[in-house]
C-alpha cells in the first residue's frame, strides 16, 4: 500500500475546517500534517483553539496538533503536498496562489478564484473533465501546482440535479429559492437572537453566486476555455433556523418537454462519469428521489449517503416553467468539506498519485 | 352611539379562534355573545377549555363565558347576528349554511365555500365590490343571511401586492415560494419533534389554494359572476420553525415592463378602495416597502400595522420573470382572524349596520 | 454460534419503539420477529405505520414487517421469547402480565410495574443483583416468565452518578433540576407552538418518579425484598426545546465529606459490576467526567459511548448541600430503549441463554 | 407640569440599550437627550448604528439622533442630569465615576460597582431605603452626583420572592437553578450554532453574582453600612433557547415552617414599600402567583405587568429544604432596563426632582 499523501487544512478551526478534520479522520489516501488558523488560534493545540461543534468526538490526532499560521512557507515546511482551504475569500485570495507557486496543490472551498478562466470549478459527478484547466493554469501562471475550487454550498445542491436534466432534456431556465442552514455562515456566524423564531430573506453575495456558478459547472470545456452554459438562473435565498442541510425549491424550464415521472427517473438513475465513480468520497448514489409527499427534510435526510448524496423530492408539474421539485444537500459535507475532498481525490487520480 | 352588534365565534378555542377573541376585545362595533367549541370543550368556561397561546392575557369577559356546542340553533338562541367561523373545513361545510339559513351572517375563515360562485372571497383592500355576490347567494339559496369568506393565509399575503401590480402593470405569471409559520397549522398542529432543526417542504392542499384563490380575488365581477383573473400561479410551500408570520419569495411577470423602483413605488403607495379605507381593522398602511437588504423578517416585522399591514422588501430584477421581491404577512391576524374581522366590518357597512 | 433469540417490540411505532428498532438492527443476540402497534397501525407495513424520526435510515428488515396488534397471543404465536415494551403505562398494565403468563419475558420501559415489590427495577451498571426478584415474581404469580423494568429516563441519568457516590461516600440528600428533551414526550408529543421560544416547568407525574425510583435502584436486596435506600430526593422538572438528551443540575449531601476532585475521581473511575460489564450494550465507559467549564451539552455530548454513557461536568462545591454537578444522559437511548436492551442482555445471561 | 428631566443612555445600541430606548419612549418624567455607543457606532444616526431587535418600531426621535462617544464630557455637554448605563462592566468602571464626578447621576445596569459599600444596589420594591447610601458616596468621594446600581437579571427575579419570604418567615438557605434567555447575553451574544437544539450549563461569573447580590439587597442598612443578609445561596445557571425571560427553579429553607398555601399567599399579597409603589415603572402587581400546574412559562408570561411583574408558580413542598416554586422574570425589562428606570424614578423622587 502506498504511503498516504500529506495534506494541510487551512482555516481548520471554523465550521468547514472542522468538517475537513472529521472527514479526513481515517481517510485512505490523505494524512493531515498541518492545521492552520488565524492569529488568535496560532500556537495553541487544536483542541483548545477550536470550538468543536460536531457531534462526533474530535479525532485524537487533531487534538494535540499545534495550530500553525496560515502562511505558504509554514505549510510547505510542514511537508503538505496539498492544502484544503476553508479560508474566507479575502485570505484565500492571497495565500492560495502563494501555495500553488510554492508547489502545494490547493483544493479551495473559498469563492476567491472560482471565476478565473484557468481555475477549475469542479464537482466530480458533474464536470470532472474541467480538471484539465490546471494545465493552462500552471502554464500561464508558471506555477508547479495549481488551485482547484468547489462551488458555493447552495450551487452544489442545485447543480447535481441540473446536470442530469441538462444532459437528458436540455435546460433553459431555473428558478431556485433556498432555505439555508446556519452552519453555512460559519462560527460564530448567525446570532441566535437574529434567527430564533425567524427567517432572514437575504445572505450577502449569495444570489449572485447561485445565479452564475452553475453556468460554469454545466459549461463545456472547449480546448482551454469553459463555455458557460446558456441557462438563465434566478435565486432568492433565505437563512432559516436549521443546523445543517440546505433545502431548495426549484422550478425548471427544459428544452424538451418531460413528464414528472420521466424527470424523476432521470434524476434517480443519474451516475457520475465512470472515472470518478469509485473515488472514496463519491456519493453513493449521486441522488435519491423520495416519493413521500413531505420529503426531503433537512434533519431527517441530510446524512443520506454519509452527507454526500443529493436528495430530491416532490417532482411535479410547474404551471409556469414546466417542472418543479425540492432538493436537499448537506451544506458542510457535500457542499463544502466533502466536496473539496471529493475534488482532491479526483485530482490525486488525475495526477497519478493514486 | 349605536349598540354593538352581537357576534359569535365558532371554534373559539383554536389558534385562529383565540385571535378572534383577542382582536374582538374592545372592538368598537362588535360584541361577543357566544363562543363555541368541540364536544371536548363544550360546557366548560373558556378559560379552562382553551390552551391560551397568545402573549396578551385572555380578556376577562372571555374567561368566564361557557363554551357552547357549535350548532346553528345554539348560536341563534345566543342572539348573534353574525358568526365568525374558525372551524375546520369539514365542520364549516355543515354549520355555516345552517347559520345563514337561520339568519345569522357568517364571516368564514374556512376553505369550505371559498370557491362557490355565489360566495364572495373577500379582501376589503383588494376586491370589496365582490361583496355584492351575497345578493345572488341569498336569492338563489333562499337564505335571509349569507356566507362571506376570507382567503387562505398564504393567499392573503400574496394577493395584496399582486392586486397593486395587476392594477398598475397587468399581471401574467407568479412564482411563489412560502416559508410558513407554525400557527397556521393550529394547535396542537405541528409536533415539535417534526419541526425543530428542520423544514417541511409540504403542507396538504396548500399549493392548490395558493394557485387558485388569488385568481378569484383578482377577478372581475361581471353582473353576478366573478371572472377569474387570467394569471398563472405556481406555488412551492414550506413549514418552517417560526411562530407567526408567513414569508413569501415572489417572482412576477408583468404585462408592462416596470423597473424595481416603479414597482416599489406602486406597492408603497397602494391604497384600499375608499369605501373600506377607514374601517376599524383596515391596515394602515396597506403595505410598507422596506429598503434594507435583509427585511422583511417575521419576528421583527409581523406586527407592522398591528399585524394587518403587508410588508414588502428586496424589490429587484428577476432574470426570468422580470421582478422579484419578498413579502411578509401575519398569518393569524391579516391572514385569518384579522382578515375575517375586516371583512365583517365591510359587510356591516354594506348592510347599513354602521 | 448460537441462534439469535427471537424478540418482539411492543409499541414499535413511537419514539421509543423506533429506538428499539434502530438499536436492535444487527444486534448480536436478538432478532426481531414481531412489531406491534395500536389499532391505527395494525396491518400496515412498518414503513407506512411509523413516522420515522431518526436520522439513520429505517432498517430494511423493519420496513416490510406488518405491524401486529399488541396482544399476548399474537406475540406468542410470532415466536418471541422476549418482548421489549415501549407501551404507555395503561396498555402495559394489561398486556405485560398476559405475556409473562404466556411464557414471554418482558423488558418494559413502561412505569406500570416498576414499584411492584417482586418486579426488578434494573440498571445493570447499578443493581444487577436485583434481577433475582424474577424468581419471587414467577413463584408468587405462577408465571413461566417475568417482567423486568428499566426506570424513567430522568431517573436513569441521575442514578448512575448517585450509585457511585452512594458507594464511595454514602448519600443523604439529592436536589435535582431537569431540563428534559422533547423526545421524552413521544410523538406527536409536545406541540411546537407550546415549546418554541419557551420552557415548560412541569411534566405530569415526573417529579414523583424521580423522587422515588432511585431509592429502589439504590436499595439493597435482602432475601426477596428490596429495602429502599434512605436518601431524600427533591426534583423540579422542565421541558426544554432540545430534541434528545436530558440535562440535570444536581446537588448532593454526602454522608462523608468529599472534595470536588475526589467526587470527580470516583465518578470517572466507576465501573459496572463485573458480570454486566461486557454485555453488548454496556456503556463504555459508564461515565465520562468533562473538565471544560461549559460541558456537558446535550447536542454535543448525548452520543458519547453510542448514547449509553452518562456525561458529568462542573463538579464543584455546593454551599448548601456540599457538592454540585451537571449530568447529561441520552433519554431515548440510555434512558429508554438502550437501557431496556442492556437489561434484556443481562436477563439473557442470567437465564443462561448466552 | 414640570419639564422632563434630560437623560442619556450609555451603550444605547445593545440589547439592554435598546430596551432603554423603548421604555423611555413617552416616559412621563424623563427625556432622552443623548445616546452613546462604541467607536464603531459613533457619529452614525441611531437607526443605522443599532441592529434593532425589538418587535415594536424604533421610536422616531431615536432614529435620527447621532450616536455620541461614551465620554463624560460629551454626556455633560448634551445636558443630561442622569445617565442610564448599559455599558459592559469594564467600560462602566471608568466612565461612571467620571460622570458622577461631573455632576451627572448614574443609574447603572453594569456589575462594576454593585459591591462597593457606598453604592446602593437597589430594587425599589425590595430595599428602597438603601438609596441613602448615595449620601455617603457623595461625601466620601467628593462627588456632586452618585452612582446607583440594579442587580444582575437573574438576581432580580430571584430576590423579589425572597424578600417577601424573608420578611414573613425568615430565610436560611436558597437553591436556585436558572434557565436563562438569550437576550441576557447581548448581541451578537450566543451564536445560533451554539444553542439551537441545545442547553449550555454555564454562564461566566453568573453563579457568583446570584449567590452574592441577593445578600446585599436583602441586607439591612445600619447607619452607613449594609449588613449582608445571613442567607446561604447556591446557584446552577443554564442558557436555554428562549429569547426573553429567565425561568428559575427555587427551593428555600425558611426560619419558620410555612405551608405552600401560606407561602403562596405571602407572595401574592406582597406590596412594594409605600414610597415606591406609585412610581411610573412600578410593577403592578409586584408578583402574580399562578395556580395552573404548568406555569409560569417565558413566552406566555414574560410580559405580565408590562414585563415588570415577577410571576410565581408551582408553590409546593420540598422534601429537603421545605418549600419549592418556579419564578419567571423578564430579564431585559424587570431584570435590566426596566429595573434601572424604576430605580431612577425612585432616585428622582428621593432627590425631590418629582
Amino acid at each position: 500500500m502506498a504511503e498516504r499523501i500529506p495534506v494541510a487544512i487551512l482555516g481548520a478551526t471554523g465550521t468547514v475546517g472542522q468538517r475537513f478534520v472529521q472527514l479526513l479522520d481515517g481517510h485512505p489516501w490523505f494524512e493531515v500534517v498541518a492545521l492552520t488558523g488565524s492569529a488568535r488560534s496560532e500556537g495553541k493545540p487544536y483542541a483548545e483553539a477550536a470550538t468543536w461543534l460536531l457531534d462526533t468526538p474530535m479525532p485524537a490526532w487533531a487534538r494535540t496538533m499545534t495550530v500553525l499560521p496560515t502562511r505558504a512557507d509554514v505549510v510547505t515546511r510542514a511537508g503538505a503536498r496539498l492544502a484544503f482551504s476553508a479560508l474566507p475569500a479575502s485570505a484565500a485570495r492571497t495565500v492560495e496562489p502563494e501555495l500553488a507557486a510554492a508547489g502545494v496543490w490547493v483544493g479551495s472551498n473559498a469563492s476567491a478564484y472560482r471565476r478565473e478562466p484557468d481555475v477549475p470549478l469542479l464537482m466530480p459527478e458533474v464536470n470532472p473533465d474541467h480538471i484539465a484547466l490546471v494545465e493552462r493554469q500552471r502554464r500561464e501562471r508558471g506555477w508547479p501546482a495549481a488551485i482547484i475550487t468547489n462551488p458555493n454550498c447552495t450551487t452544489t445542491g442545485l447543480t447535481v440535479p441540473l446536470k442530469a436534466l441538462a444532459h437528458a432534456f436540455g435546460l433553459e431556465a431555473v428558478m431556485v429559492v433556498s432555505l439555508q442552514a446556519l452552519s453555512g455562515a460559519g462560527y460564530p456566524g448567525v446570532p441566535s437572537l437574529a434567527i430564533m423564531d425567524n427567517v432572514i430573506p437575504y445572505i450577502p453575495n449569495e444570489e449572485d453566486k447561485v445565479e452564475w456558478e452553475p453556468r460554469k459547472l454545466l459549461g463545456s470545456l472547449r480546448g482551454d476555455e469553459v463555455e458557460l452554459a446558456g441557462v438563465t438562473i434566478s435565486a432568492h435565498v433565505h437563512r432559516v433556523p436549521v443546523l445543517d442541510g440546505h433545502t431548495l425549491a426549484v422550478s425548471v424550464r427544459l428544452r424538451t418537454t418531460a413528464s414528472p415521472d420521466a424527470v424523476a427517473e432521470v434524476l434517480a438513475s443519474y451516475q457520475a462519469p465512470e472515472a470518478t465513480r469509485d473515488l472514496p468520497s463519491a456519493p453513493r448514489p449521486v441522488m435519491v428521489v423520495r416519493h413521500e409527499p413531505d420529503r426531503p427534510q433537512p434533519r431527517l435526510d441530510r446524512m443520506t449517503g454519509r452527507g454526500m448524496t443529493t436528495v430530491i423530492g416532490r417532482v411535479r408539474p410547474d404551471p409556469i416553467l414546466g417542472i418543479k421539485f425540492s432538493v436537499l444537500s448537506h451544506n458542510t459535507i457535500r457542499g463544502a468539506a466533502g466536496g473539496a475532498l471529493y475534488n482532491a481525490e479526483w485530482l490525486a487520480r488525475y495526477l497519478g498519485w493514486r
